[in-house]
């Protein structure tokens, strides 16, 4: 095994899963040990606190004639569970097949050391690099990123940047240079059914009692139509069109036909809004999601009870230029007119960002183009993310400055799911990239 | 505290949950504890293995010229959990103000030790009893009986009987005599939706894949119309509508109106099929319950997924003459015609119960209503139960024989709920009833 690969082990063994609070100390071992790592290269490190998991900086000496690259990337990794659905442990990483094998292969470990040994190689090879460089490395971004805004609100000066690369984001397939400009936005919410203050049996109160787990499936199947568009009144209103050049390169990009998503995903059949192809439902146009139902018995057998209550949690994505606490908003004025009778209604807000759309054609995503071009075979394509990094946003409204999406995922990576995996090729181009994307964004 | 009361704590002990395969053995400690306490009367006992859980049989000497009566009861249990919400352990019972609280202690070991001990001390006082007697008690009344009715069938003769008593239903108000006649049925089903292979990044395929949370909750959604009347065609083909009788009757019983239904339940708002009271819809409606829905993350915080299934676990309360299996079919019907696109359904047959209603004015049953005048003040109520016990329809098929109901649960004896209790002069009067019924009926 290489020694990038070693040092990727390592960091993929802690298991930093910021929403859940029995990890807490866990990711700051995590955030300790990268502080250790960027020290040696060497770089300046600042480990920041929040009142969540703390920040990781570090950046090189500040020369005023360079362009100066902010690096973002993320060392918390969603929950792994079910547990009983990985071929190997989450957090004891295995190679099979060329590829990494753990929780944060891909999302976000992988893709960030890449970042990280990029620019270590820079330096053990030049002893400096050709941009002002600052690394900044969060541990929330799982859970919303809810203390990165005011860190950057109250940090504005130090983080002063031309420009800024992620690798968070999608390659559309093996072996391709992919630029992202754009991200849908999110903002969740869960939803809780109250009705009587414990389980009844279904036999003595059923018919009498409001039963709280049939209201919130009343309430779900509220936010759609019958053809699968959301049916919260205004829902669309500030949704973008898609342009024509849009609709046109990603017909041609590979991998994106609804039988590739079926493929990939195993769902028995194809769906989603009428008029739009999988990838333009994905790129560009909104969604209301359930991620997790429940209430009353949820064991083996049957259990004749009328719940005490149900929840449902609910995260919606969002395109340009839809604003998440609008949307919610309007969920709040959906939810509380669609609440079936008998029962009551809480909703609790959850995290949101807003969605972000860049001009892929600018003089630094020309850059990042040539960058993909040293690295990869073929000409970059253009894309957008279904995916949420709220933080782009906030990138944009708290520096005033743009988003570099250098996506080195593939669609079969299964993060957020079991059996979340990395090839080792794109680890190491990931790194040869690095390298010459500070080049490039140095021109 | 009573030889009596210390018998039922030791009956109560015996985690006997029949529905969870890790309780087997607690099931058949139990089915030998009342073995040995029936043989001790002494009666001559029975244990009857079945695929499932023991029978038991006990009976006195066959005398020719005498009335047989059969008295049943289940000495098995539903599940105990959420145990956080219990005020003491369920199956470690406890005395407070005046009430036994146990999982059990109502439904129906508390019933069922009335019947044994009212048996036992007329054997005491007369070192016989006026009527043959039969007692049948059974380990799987919470999971459907699935093995009773082979059982009755087998043993046809060894069983023959004039009525049958069971205390199993519910007392409408504290020291009020309660004579049912008739009973909901029940038929069960679980429902699962099965989409993607794996839990799906929201993000990353949230609008081109299905999501199942969203297509069960759709599939619940239809099974009412706007006003809470089941949508499903047919469903009230077979509904025998309520008799003037009844009406009147039911409207003079205590605890019977909806305040009393939402103060016994602490449900926020009345609700229910218009053009009932809540114990017309309770005792003579028929319904279509959620005990269960459940799919996605159920852990602390959010997780941006699209689940891979969701389940739904049904009861459907039936009135006579609704057919469970034609309901059942119905239902198939019903849901593989709303099913929505982009996912698989998958429906698994739970258990069922014919409903039932006898004539309470018949010989027998004016017999019951005296010894319920015997035993408490005032006139005895006449009622349906709006729970089920399916093998009551059993007996009338196989056995040819009805069935009277002597109910001695109140209202709030949170059966099937955490913190379930039996008042001691229930228990009490159980005890008397039981010896005067045996009297009456014998006349």
């Amino acid at each position: 095994m290489t020694d990038d690969l070693k040092e990727l082990f390592t960091f993929l063994s802690f298991p930093s899963v910021s929403t859940d609070s029995k990890h807490r100390q866990d990711v700051r071992n995590c955030a300790e040990w990268i502080i250790r790592k960027l020290s040696a290269m060497p770089l300046t490190t600042e480990l920041h606190e929040t009142p969540g998991h703390p920040i990781v900086i570090a950046r090189n000496k500040y020369q005023a004639d360079r362009k100066t690259v902010l690096i973002y990337g993320h060392y918390d990794v969603q929950p792994a569970d079910p547990f009983e659905l990985w071929s190997s442990p989450p957090f004891s990483p295995e190679i099979r097949d060329g590829r990494i094998w753990a929780r944060g292969a891909t999302d976000n470990k992988g893709q960030m050391l890449a970042h990280i040994l990029g620019v270590g190689k820079t330096l053990e090879a030049n002893g400096e690099l050709p941009v002002n460089l600052i690394f900044l490395f969060e541990g929330e971004e799982e859970i919303g990123s809810p203390n990165l805004a005011p860190f950057l609100k109250a940090h504005r000066d130090e983080l002063k940047c031309d420009i800024i690369a992620i690798s968070d984001t999608g390659m559309v397939a093996p072996n391709t240079g992919t630029l992202g400009y754009g991200l849908r936005g999110i903002t969740c919410a869960e939803v809780k059914i109250i009705g009587p203050v414990r389980d009844l049996h279904s036999g003595i109160f059923g018919g009498a009692i409001a039963n709280p787990a049939t209201a919130i499936a009343r309430l779900v199947a509220s936010l759609h139509d019958g053809e699968g568009k959301v049916a919260i009144e205004g829902f669309y209103d500030e949704v973008r069109p898609l342009e024509a050049w849009e609709r046109e390169m990603w017909a041609k990009v590979p991998g994106l036909s609804d039988q590739d998503y079926l493929k990939v995903t195993g769902s028995p059949a194809s769906f989603g809004e009428l008029g739009y192809s999988s990838a333009e439902r994905v790129f560009a146009r909104p969604t209301a999601e359930v991620n997790g139902i429940g209430g009353g018995y949820q064991g083996e057998g049957s259990k004749t009870v009328i719940p005490s209550e149900a929840f449902v949690k609910f995260s919606f994505r969002l395109v340009p230029d839809q604003d998440p606490q609008i949307i919610l908003q309007r969920l709040r004025v959906h939810l509380e007119k669609h609440c079936p009778p008998g029962v009551k209604l809480v909703i609790e807000d959850g995290h949101d960002g807003k969605p972000y759309a860049c001009d892929p054609h600018s003089n630094f995503g020309k850059a990042a183009q040539r960058a993909l071009k040293r690295t990869f075979p073929g000409e970059p394509m253009l894309i957008r993310e279904g995916g949420s990094i709220p933080i782009v946003q906030a990138f944009r409204e708290i520096l005033g400055v743009d988003t570099l999406l250098l996506g080195l995922a593939l669609s079969d990576a299964q993060i957020h799911s079991p059996n979340e995996n990395f090839p080792i090729e794109n680890f190491e181009a990931g790194i040869r990239l690095n390298q010459a994307l500070l080049e490039e964004l140095a021109k």
